[in-house]
């Protein structure tokens, strides 16, 4: 495994997980209120034309992160909608 | 251009521009109270790598979207610790 793509791994792990400590922040405090609806749905979308990209080059590198992604951004999503 | 790279032209727009309504809503409320810095450094970090990634791969559809993410990301970082 070459540097380069240690490094997207790296990279795709971090984008990822970030949205761990935000769901449950999100969670706990029961506010999404600075969240953007507009940029919500329009990530949310972008990560899921990701995730059709990677199962159509079958590329699990893509589909994994992009999976876990939309996960974590639809709970604040359904928070953000349950608390407005 | 086939199908899928198309598909990922788009993905990769609107995950990029997702954070233009985020970063004119923060701006206007002066608020990001609801973001976690966990998240936004992390993710950040990670978009730095991606970005890095794609200038040792020479890949543009990965620089560009990667470099207005981060900028755009940033700004939201400088307008949370602002108005903390």
């Amino acid at each position: 495994m070459d540097f380069l793509t240690i490094l997207g791994l790296i990279a795709g792990t971090l984008t990822t997980l970030s949205f761990l400590p935000q769901v449950i922040k999100t969670w706990q405090s029961k506010s999404a209120k600075d969240f953007s609806f507009g940029m919500l749905i329009t990530f949310s979308l972008g990560i899921f034309l990701w995730l059709v990209y990677g199962i159509g080059k079958n590329e699990l590198p893509i589909i994994l992160p992009n999976f876990v992604t939309l996960v974590l951004n639809s709970l604040i999503i359904l928070i953000k909608f349950k608390y407005r």
